[in-house]
Parts: C-alpha cells; structure tokens; sequence
C-alpha cells in the first residue's frame, strides 16, 4: 500500500495511526472536542447548512465560537455560493440621426463571478438589522476592501470566466423578495418587477442572494476578514428560472472554487495551478 | 396592508399567481422538479429543508405548487419539530404573614409539547413581514383553530407527556434573537433576558422557534388547514444549552411524531396504536 492517497475507495479520511481505534476516547484538546463528549460524526460528518440569513447566523455563531476556542489567530473567511445575476450593462451609443443614445441590455453573460464589496438589503442600504431582545440593531455590511481587490487580481489568472466587484443585495426570501414570478405567490406585474431590479442595478447590485447581509455583519463584529464570492446562475433581467443543462450549472459552481483554490495558493506563495 | 385570505372553496391548492399559467414549463428549481420532466400528479417527493424562516418560505413555496400541479384537494400540513420552551407557571400562594403571594416558577418540565395557536414576532405580535419588491407587506400568522384542538384532544390519548396550545414565537436568529447568552455576540445581561422572556410568557408566548409566522402565513394564504406543533427541548427560564442526553432528545424528538400518529389514525378512523 502506497501512502500517497490519504483516502481509500470509501472516501473517508484515513489517520495513519493504528493507536486511534484502542483509545477510549480521543480529546481534540485545541478544538476542545472530543469523541465521547462530542458526537463528531453527526457534527461534522455531514456538514450542510440550510438557505438564508437565519441558517448561516447560526453556522457562523458556532464557528466562530469555535475559532474562538481553538485560538486561531488572522482568520480569512470566505463565503462562496450562487446567486442570481443583475449583470446588464449601460451602452452609449450615437444614433443614426447623431444624437446620443444610452440603453441597458444584458451585459456579462451567465456564470459572472461576483465578489462584494458591500451587502446591502432589499432597499439597497448597506446595513444589516438584528433583533435583539425584540429591538432592532443595526450593523455595518462592508466586506474587507483589501481582501476583494486581492480575489479580484486572482481572478485576472482565470481567462474563462468574467469576475467584477459589486454590490450584493441580501434577500429573507427567494421567490417575492427577489421580485420573481414564478413562486405560489405573486401580486406584481412583470413590469414592476423589471422596475425595482433596474433599481437595484442603478444602486449598484450585480447580484442576488440569501446570507451575504449577516455573513458581513457577524464576521465584521467578530474581527474576521471576510469576503464574499458568488457565481450568477442566470440573469434575472432574462428569467426566474434556471435554465442552464446540469453540466453547465456543475462547471459554474466550481468556478468560485476556483478562484477561492487560485487565492489560497497565491497566498501560499505557490505558482498558478496546470 | 394586510392581506387576508381567499380561499375559495374547491378543495384545490391555490396557488396566487397569475404568471404560472402562461409558463411554459415550471421548474422547481430546490426540488429539483419541472412541470414537463416530471409528472408531477404522479409523484411523491421526498423533502428536506435547512432552518428558517427563508428555509421554509423556499420549500413551501415549491411544495404548495407541487401540490396545485399534482391537483391535491383538501390538504392538512402540519410542522412538526423542536423548540424552546417557556413553560412557567404562575403560583398563587400565601405566604406566613397570610398575605397572598404569587411567584412565576419553571412548570411543565421541558420535553412538553406545544400546539400552535397564533405565531408572533419577536414583538409578540400576530404577523409575518414579507418584503416584497422592496415594501413591507403584512400577513396574518393565525393557524387553523379547528385542527389545534382536535390536535389536543389527540394528545390526551398519549399520556406519557403533556401537550398544550398556546402562541409560538418566531424569530430570525437563535442566539441574539432568542435572547440566548451563549452566542458568538451577546451585549445583554441574564436579567434582561429574563425581563424580555417573561414579557414573552405574558404575552402570552410557550415556546420559539424560526418556522411557524411564514409557514402559518404562505399556508393561510394558499387554502391551506395548518399546524404548528413542536416539542420544547429545554425550558429557556433554566438555561440556553440544551442539557439533556442524547436518549432523552431523542425520544422527546418523537413526541410531535407520535401525536400527529395517533391524529392521522384518528381521521383514518382507526384505534390507538398498541
């Protein structure tokens, strides 16, 4: 047997210590964890958080608190995902009787990698509002600047794919929140639709999705530097729905990977990866 | 604006949405289900959503229309889950000098089921905010009285652990939200938790959760006949952390299993199970 895969067919994650499984207990004394007091398999065996705000609060409270406890020190934390895209672009043009003309028509295709500088919510302000003991709080979204121009110059080493910086709006719901048409419920027209997602263009979101609000505000307070890095699944000026073949969506998911992969072994000092 | 319900008396999931009839295909995209590739009439699914408010708005959006395109008629839903608890009880008492005392102390021990009547905010107040294109539209939260009780007749068939009705709390956040201490951020004393728990219980409140204002909201709304009813893990007056063992969750997990059993066998007509 080689020792060059850490993984047998299984999948699971092989320790190369025959004394592990004689021990009573094993403490993971600087995760202050341990096999008895913690039942790892159903903590960490399959770790899926759900969708939304509430979701990653309580994702993030947990690990924060156990960052906290490890005493890991100059924490970078990134949140990658999907979101839906508010990619247009504005074109200037001259007409044909010379005057100038400015119209808006889909910009970046789908699959745009979009890092935020900013969370905002879905009246576009830059904030966040926690209830806490049934008062409002209101806390600052803004990501690391430094972190998103560092992932923006990663990304200048992968050619397939188009990544900007933009504001990120941060909804409580996917289907009226997001203003589609194609949930149980509707009460607008396609037409306000399109009206309140050119607002949010013109307020400067590319894009949309469900955590980024609290992510910033709970890593801000914590001291944590943190970005996040979603792909635009589609565009919402074309649709609500995603149309895209299963490869396509699978090769856009990895694409945030990717470039998050590209950050970690610059980081590292490492070349780019063949 | 409020928006009440207009449930017409067919039977038939309404969904309220006037797009859905000149799409093409509709494709639930989180289950993965299309109005073309499946049929949908035909099928059962098998469903499992995160935590939350967005969550569940997501899933239920998706389900009710499943529901409406597979033409179920008649439908009872009913979440079934965990909670905290606040199940004080106020003792009227006299005290040595005869004079008459009353004292709140923790009463229905923790593992007590709780039957939803009304979700309430963290304000305590009877409605579901939902954003829609931007604006705050307000939803009744009310569930379906008729259900609860014969919910709680159920339950006086199971001995083995109390049940009973009263207002649910629903909140966005587990930690600060819930006024827990034990949060990654907490800038609130034990005595204002407790102050802003008992204000809870006068209100009314016997446990929180993160589900029920949207789930009473979306299901009253589409015609749906809805319950909440949800095991309380630990009284919040004695702690944050859940303390129990394993086994002793484990089995208060089934509690809300076991009532909505031995209700489904009631409208089967069928006995107790033995």
């Amino acid at each position: 047997m080689t020792e060059t895969t850490g993984y047998s067919g299984s999948g699971f994650v092989h320790v190369k210590n025959p004394h592990l499984d004689s021990m009573e207990e094993d403490v993971l004394y600087h995760l202050d964890l341990g096999t008895k007091t913690h039942n790892l398999p159903a903590m960490f065996g399959d770790i899926k958080h759900g969708m939304g705000i509430p979701s990653i609060s309580i994702m993030l409270h947990e690990l924060i608190k156990l960052l906290h406890h490890a005493k890991c020190r100059d924490v970078t934390i990134i949140r990658i995902g999907t979101s839906g895209g508010l990619v247009w672009q504005q074109v200037t043009g001259v007409t044909s009787s010379g005057s100038a003309s400015v119209s808006i028509c889909p910009g970046i295709e789908a699959g745009s990698v979009v890092i935020t500088d900013t969370a905002v919510d879905s009246s576009f302000r830059p904030r966040f509002e926690q209830v806490v003991l049934g008062d409002v709080v209101v806390r600052s979204t803004e990501l690391d600047k430094e972190l998103a121009e560092e992932l923006l110059a990663c990304s200048r080493e992968i050619a397939d794919f188009p990544t900007l910086i933009g504001h990120t709006m941060c909804t409580y719901d996917f289907y009226e929140g997001q203003g589609r048409l194609d949930g149980a419920l509707c009460s607008f027209s396609s037409e306000k639709k399109l009206e309140y997602l050119s607002r949010a263009y013109d307020a400067g979101v590319r894009n949309i999705e469900m955590e980024s609000s609290a992510f910033a505000a709970l890593c801000g307070l914590c001291g944590l530097k943190a970005a996040v890095v979603c792909v635009a699944l589609l565009d919402r000026l074309e649709g609500d729905q995603i149309r895209a073949s299963h490869d396509v969506l699978w090769e856009y998911q990895q694409r945030p990977q990717r470039l998050i992969a590209a950050f970690i072994r610059k980081r590292l000092g490492l070349g780019p990866a063949h």
